[in-house]
């Protein structure tokens, strides 16, 4: 956590809809040398079901490790979660798993919760193994009431500066049903996925499968469609909760249409939250969405997209609201994927850098110049004559990045 | 060009051997506002041939189109080159090709040498089309004399803050051979190729088609095994010249026995150049050497090699000094390469951080972070069973980066 709040951060906290029969307890285990909450117990009503989507980290973690088989081994029944901040616990062997799963016992047992039934996510400084010691006295004095969001999202940051939530309402045929999430998240931050961790919690009452093809495809889209550095964690995790609280319908696809608005409802939650975090990007002072279009596929437009998002060269140039757009060009070509270099046109916002292979005749230096100085920017860049199109969003890399990561242990 | 010298910079250039045969010129387009020479013609004498390896980036440039298109059109035999900094003519179209061909046709005339055997070299900023007339005012105040190695460096320098030499001497066939080459890069770097020239000479009479193949195979672990930020430019080129002065047997096959010596002596004169260049990283304070071992094949090991090179939060701990090693884990993890996590062993210099999966049972942070101030550092990382090997150079990521790269254009 810093003291500097990110000056891309939204104005406050949004009002998130109450889950029915969902509760929350935040204490503090001590991961971190000063006094903030740095663990998040929740509880879920008897028969929610759940979903994840993890990291492809290779290394990965003792939590995701336990999630995973945790939800195949009951089909996506989940009653407890517990996530603390400070100590990632990943790379930590046998010995890791060990400590994840006591303090899930522990934890369970103080909200009479099968250990088979509980989640765990943690978040903090790789391969120091968890102290679940610290997490069963904080349990002592932690009491389970009716979720407050802000707090929940401020008990799970890091170095995140701002705690992040975001919800929406909508209707699944006919039945009201409320959508409530929270994220962190801030550096080493990148698609498939960005250290992150993000809960959302529905009152729909939705089968596991659903919930699981529903987040994994809204997942593409919105967690794997931002990068802050390209560092992708061990521990990534988007959970999502469904207490069935609300009763709708028995429905059995994923693709049936009385899901459509909740579908989109749940995409826009998670990419609310997934530009949060690029907003919390560790020293960013600028938000930049990244359309690439003309591409010979949307799998190709977003490797591209990718390459000029985590291209330090261009990051640094928006950092010094440098419309270089050449550095663009650079990234384009360097993604190694088709593109037709007659085509390339890259535009700043509605001004054209770049058009047909080489510089726009209505180049305007003075008003790109202009342009770069905003906080939010959209940088256009068609690369051929195809169909396939992406959208990514990214932040500046600035000095302050530097700073963060040069001395984040100690 | 930046007025601080890198900290990492060799204590002086080094004597080069003199190459039979060869002439500069040094000279003033005024590319760049300050007073420094931006321009190097180089003859070449009769029955010189050349070879190139140029950029992979999809956008390329006019220079190293025009290069491909000689070298192909003449069979290697190359009489001059021509190299500008300061404009890039890059993404330039038609036009770019245009200029480059009249500022070549020029140089080509002031040296007795046809345009068909000059060969082009530009760096600088992409997207600004290539002022030919600077080069042709200029090289009328520009006088062919043997060539100083320092001031022909110093010539094609752009944010470089000390010019790169290196040379060697050996034998082919009991026949002493010399090699003498200069190269600039520091920012925009990353294999396959960087933002970098270089540009190696030989008196040895060797074949085009030995040359190429040489070069290729030792361009691999020289030139595309360093990284600084992972961008990589649209005009990259290596170029080899053999004048033919020392007079060496014919050899018909590249693997020819006797042209060890001289393969291992242009290995080495690749490499220290290369070296240079991450030394002169932008802002680069830290020397970095990454061993990947154990992977599955050495490819596999180079993937893995690069991804921790450019991690940016690998490369800001590494500038804070601080042994992050979970970091390191992480960047493995996140290559997407075959990994044996219970074998995951990370080691700075002597000094254990990780063994068999977890933190080192002789972890000693203090003897660590004493290593980790030195300005020459070595990492190697063991990633399981295999006999896949890499070695990758890279420096630190640190806030004058930031600087040098957030206005780079004004």
């Amino acid at each position: 956590m810093s003291d500097q709040i990110s000056p891309l951060a939204p104005a406050r906290f949004p009002d998130l809809p109450a889950i029915a029969g969902l509760e929350a307890a935040i204490g503090r285990a001590g991961f971190y040398k000063h006094a903030r909450p740095d663990l998040l117990l929740m509880r879920m009503p008897a028969g929610t079901k759940a979903a994840g989507v993890f990291t492809t980290n290779a290394v990965g973690s003792a939590p995701t490790d336990w999630c995973k088989q945790a939800l195949s081994a009951t089909r996506g029944n989940a009653r407890g979660l517990l996530v603390n901040a400070g100590c990632a616990n990943s790379f930590t062997g046998p010995a890791g798993d060990a400590a994840c799963k006591r303090a899930l016992t522990e934890a369970g047992a103080a909200i009479g919760v099968e250990t088979r039934e509980m989640l765990a996510a943690s978040t903090g400084v790789i391969g120091v193994l968890l102290d679940d010691a610290k997490i069963t006295n904080a349990l002592l004095h932690m009491k389970q009431a009716p979720v407050s969001w802000p707090e929940a999202a401020a008990a799970i940051m890091t170095t995140d500066t701002f705690p992040k939530g975001a919800g929406a309402t909508c209707e699944i045929d006919g039945v009201t049903v409320n959508i409530a999430g929270i994220a962190k998240g801030s550096g080493m931050i990148a698609p498939n996925m960005a250290t992150m961790l993000a809960f959302v919690f529905t009152d729909a009452a939705l089968s596991a499968p659903i919930l699981k093809t529903l987040l994994k495809a809204e997942t593409e889209t919105s967690f794997n469609s931002i990068t802050v550095d390209g560092d992708r964690s061990t521990n990534d995790c988007v959970l999502l909760f469904a207490t069935g609280q609300a009763r709708v319908p028995p429905i059995a696809d994923a693709r049936d249409d009385r899901l459509a608005a909740f579908r989109q409802a749940l995409s826009d939650v998670l990419r609310d939250l997934a530009i949060q975090i690029v907003r919390d990007g560790e020293g960013a002072t600028k938000l930049v969405k990244v359309v690439v279009e003309g591409a010979a596929s949307d799998a190709s437009a977003k490797i591209i997209a990718r390459t000029i998002c985590e291209s330090p060269l261009v990051k640094t140039a928006i950092a010094g609201e440098d419309a270089n757009w050449g550095r663009i060009v650079m990234a384009v070509g360097r993604a190694d994927q088709p593109v037709k270099k007659d085509m390339i046109a890259v535009r700043f916002g509605d001004f054209y850098a770049a058009r047909d292979g080489m510089v726009a005749s209505t180049y305007d230096e003075a008003a790109m110049s202009a342009y770069m100085q905003r906080q939010e920017l959209e940088i256009t860049v068609t690369v051929g004559p195809g169909a396939g199109r992406a959208v990514m969003h990214t932040c500046d890399l600035t000095k302050r990045y530097v700073e963060i990561n040069g001395d984040y242990r100690s």
